[in-house]
């Protein structure tokens, strides 16, 4: 199995935290964004739209964060990380879909453009706004974490779990504090707690 | 079955669409968000974040659409609808989180803002930044129906066909003509020959 990865990159972490989570060996192939490499012809062959993480495994290909973790998950994990029970599997959907809504355009690019990263996000809309959406992410959920001890309702966590947590924990560094937030705090505590958890690169806290 | 529904919302439209292609009856109780229905504690009880569409079946609810889309497809659709088998369902799940990114913030939001819509991402950000995001969804889509019938690259339309559809096709209302888009308006032709397909609501064309 082999990850193109950028070090810096939480859709990339997500890939690498569930892999370390599973206990899933894999070779690290890393992508120098900033050099272009991400838009070679034999990286527009894995993923048309020129983004990591991408990842191979055999003959397989994936890109996109969420369709990764939910191709780990299905052919490598005990079902609980994806139940297939329709309530259950709704739920583990909402907040991928979350994930990619409020979480990417508040949190994740708050972050994106104070680090002033590679990526497309970086020139869209304002900080301003990104921070009032990232605000409204974290309360959102607060309100669920407040209320349940993982994402999706159930008593283990899934791959939503693994989907939010890294822009989640990394919002200091988009200027948002988490200080506010109890319950996201203690829910970040569980996810870094997990056998195999491994460090979000270069992370500032509260 | 109960579906909690703004005729205008393209999110609202998916579940009305899907249950249409099912065949399934339901009843249809319609929301007055202006008047601040989506408020009410009765139903910030079925979904705290205020918002619809909200489907009652029995003793369960279920909110937000892509949720929705997969609840009715592993409780009432074949299977074909969201395949279980790991690489089919991470190409689903992708687009369904790419309906909720890019989808959402581009074409969604330029919608929302230009028909003054009742829904907190009508305030975000502005009209400009909304339709340039607009058209680089298009782009995405494009590239993908070139080389595929149906988005997850299957032979027969899935929940991510449903989901990206409405706000693709109103695209216009929101400023973004769809006339480049080719396979995009093959796509969208296809869908609309489905058995059951039902109008969008108040639908400007090109």
């Amino acid at each position: 199995m082999k990850l193109y990865d950028l070090e810096i990159s939480g859709n990339c972490y997500k890939i690498r935290l569930f892999l370390a989570v599973l206990g899933i060996e894999y070779t690290r192939i890393p992508v120098d964004v900033k050099a272009g490499e991400n838009k070679t012809s034999e990286f527009l062959e894995m993923n048309p739209n020129g983004l990591v993480p991408v990842l191979t495994d055999g003959a397989t290909t994936i890109y996109d964060s969420a369709a990764i973790l939910v191709y780990l998950a299905k052919t490598y994990a005990d079902e609980e990380w994806l139940p297939g029970e329709p309530i259950q599997l709704s739920s583990v959907v909402r907040w991928l879909a979350f994930e990619q809504s409020e979480v990417r355009y508040g949190l994740c690019r708050a972050r994106a453009k104070l680090l002033n990263m590679p990526t497309p996000l970086a020139q869209l809309g304002t900080l301003e706004d990104s921070q009032a959406l990232a605000r409204q992410a974290l309360d959102i959920l607060e309100k669920q974490l407040t209320q349940n001890d993982w994402l999706a309702g159930g008593l283990k966590p899934t791959i939503c779990d693994i989907a939010c947590y890294p822009y989640t924990a990394m919002g200091p560094e988009g200027g948002v504090s988490l200080q506010p937030y109890t319950a996201v705090r203690r829910w970040m505590e569980k996810i870094e707690s997990l056998d195999g958890y491994i460090a979000l690169p270069g992370q500032v806290r509260i």
